[in-house]
């Protein structure tokens, strides 16, 4: 796919930065040589798979300019402090300092990871995110939000810390495992609920062709679905209004997450079924028809992915929602669908509702993987 | 003191905040509350010694408003990412949540720890600056620098950071060590030197009431020397300029921090042997008369402060000097005196030229404690 069908997509925060689709591995290091001065190194943070594919393609764009790597092994448990401490000693070792350029290469775990690290370090060096995953390039490497986990909670620790640009080359999605491409698909369902109604049924008259991996299927449902992310963040970078949108099924997934202590369920499952518990919450409050929860289950399941988990217990959920970094005053937050094509922000759900909620969603028939 | 003393300096950065000065603890949260809203609890990170002095003071201002308290031991060994992750463990056992605020009540210990905790914690909350030594009240609680020390270098983590507000209530420093006070006044030493001719003829001047701890001539020099750092914050908050003026003595000082491992000796005994390793080669340049590197040392002297180091060896000094955050494509940049009242930045130092200062005050007659 040459230069020319690049396309480019600002995202207007606190500092703009541009969203690039289609572009090539090849030419990010011409492009930021050229467009920002300064840089005295490329620090390319990835997983060593992720290396192996593609961190050539990477460095040979570079030229004139150190380019270093590291990587780290692939799982939300990198994300801890533990790791951005070695992070930071390597960094040091091979010689970074503020004129490095970090280069998130990978999926959400390394943008989240590297993109704190880049926050931090030095108090804050410049930094790309270069997705290579599905869920990265609708989600993750979007917004500026950039974090590590903690026991205490995930995402615990972090900052708004956007990158100088996002450099997306969908030719690193012909590798990905299927897994990986559900975990997107299950963050594309979620933007199509809460925010284009066309993106839902276009996910549902494609069905087929996307569980072909069609690749001009995937690359119209990226770009339609990072799309609802950069208007939501545009018009609210901090989230302290609609950008609140996007945890549809979050504060539901969060805790399946940190119940299985991050390793359990992928993040795109844990969305999927907490899409599902917010569906039947907004339906039994009369803001979304039974037979739209029913699409959206049927979606769902037709991508394959999870609408149940099994082995869980309701109330053990409920309590981990307490943590949620969304609650105030002591009161839960929660999005939930109206319709789909539609969300709202809720704070007067009870434990109870939240406890039947899960009750909706915990099945032995349905076995989470 | 009444409220009617209480002076207001404006910091007129991204985000501009007050520094108070002659304030009262106790009005801290009734100025806070009143001020900025939807404050559920207030979380005052301190050390024990200053708890025991002064959490009740601050604590009796926060009415209609949960307050707890986390200590932390004293000294830069607690700026680690060990114990930031401590300190979010603590916090979230309390509740804490985005509508907590973090009063950092202490030293610039206690100042960078807290405020780092605060710009990471669900990816920042709100913090208020509460120095309690003239160090952290002359320096580190202005300009959002906040940081953790990392085994590769001193505030190796960090961020810009800026608190709501800093509130400075004099009559903490009654209580302080004499050797807190000494390294606040190599703080003002090195504000006088950098911007302030007539701060340093007031503290030639009143060297003897300084060294009786006169509570008036602490206030004055207190708000002379914060006044310079206020004006260098204002004008390049980001220190992509002027600011880094303020790092004068800090690139020799931060060394012998490192080469002592952070305990040996204090930052402010640091920055006065930094102070005056950077005259001498200042003196070397033809930047500053000799009489005045004369006065510098004086003034430190008379103070009680080191202007030698004994048992450290020149070369590491300077291997350790070279992983200082200000380099810039491998050059050290360094900020050296012009005359009494002037600093500038220079980047063409050689290792032997910083050998050279650094065999000028390394002595075994004038022992560093």
């Amino acid at each position: 796919m040459g230069v020319s069908s690049r396309q480019k997509i600002e995202v207007s925060a606190g500092h703009p930065y541009p969203v690039f689709l289609g572009a090539n591995l090849e030419d990010l290091g011409d492009y930021m040589l050229s467009r920002f001065g300064n840089i005295e190194q490329a620090l390319i943070i990835t997983q060593p798979v992720v290396a192996k594919h593609y961190a050539d393609r990477v460095r040979q764009g570079f030229k004139g300019c150190r380019v270093d790597l590291v990587t780290v092994s692939a799982g939300e448990g990198e994300k801890s402090l533990a790791r951005l401490s070695a992070l930071v000693g390597e960094a040091v070792r091979l010689g970074a300092d503020r004129l490095t350029l970090v280069v998130a290469l990978g999926g959400g775990v390394i943008g989240d990871l590297a993109g704190f690290f880049a926050g931090v370090f030095m108090r804050g060096i410049r930094f790309v995110q270069v997705p290579t995953t599905l869920l990265a390039m609708v989600d993750s490497s979007i917004g500026g939000k950039v974090a590590v986990n903690h026991p205490a909670g995930k995402n615990l620790l972090g900052a708004f810390y956007p990158p100088l640009a996002v450099w997306t080359d969908f030719s690193t999605l012909a590798s990905l495992p299927w897994q990986e491409v559900q975990n997107g698909l299950a963050e594309t369902v979620k933007h199509a609920v809460l925010g284009d109604p066309d993106l839902f049924a276009f996910l549902e008259e494609h069905l087929s062709k996307i569980l072909e991996r069609d690749p001009l299927i995937l690359r119209e449902l990226t770009a339609r679905s990072l799309a609802v992310k950069v208007r939501l963040v545009s018009q609210d970078e901090r989230e302290q209004g609609v950008r609140a949108l996007l945890n549809l099924g979050h504060s539901f997934g969060h805790a399946l997450e940190t119940a299985t202590e991050y390793e359990g369920i992928s993040h795109g499952r844990g969305v999927s079924v907490g899409l599902v518990a917010a569906s039947r919450l907004a339906e039994e409050r009369g803001l979304i028809a039974g037979a739209d929860v029913q699409r959206i289950m049927n979606l769902l399941s037709g991508l394959g992915l999870p609408i149940s988990v099994r082995g869980l217990e309701a109330g053990r959920l409920v309590q981990l929602m307490a943590a949620d970094k969304k609650n105030r005053f002591g009161r839960k937050v929660l999005i939930l669908p109206r319709g789909i094509g539609q969300a709202v922000q809720v704070e007067d759900c009870s434990d109870e509702d939240l406890r039947r909620a899960w009750a909706g969603v915990i099945d032995s028939n349905f076995p989470i993987s």
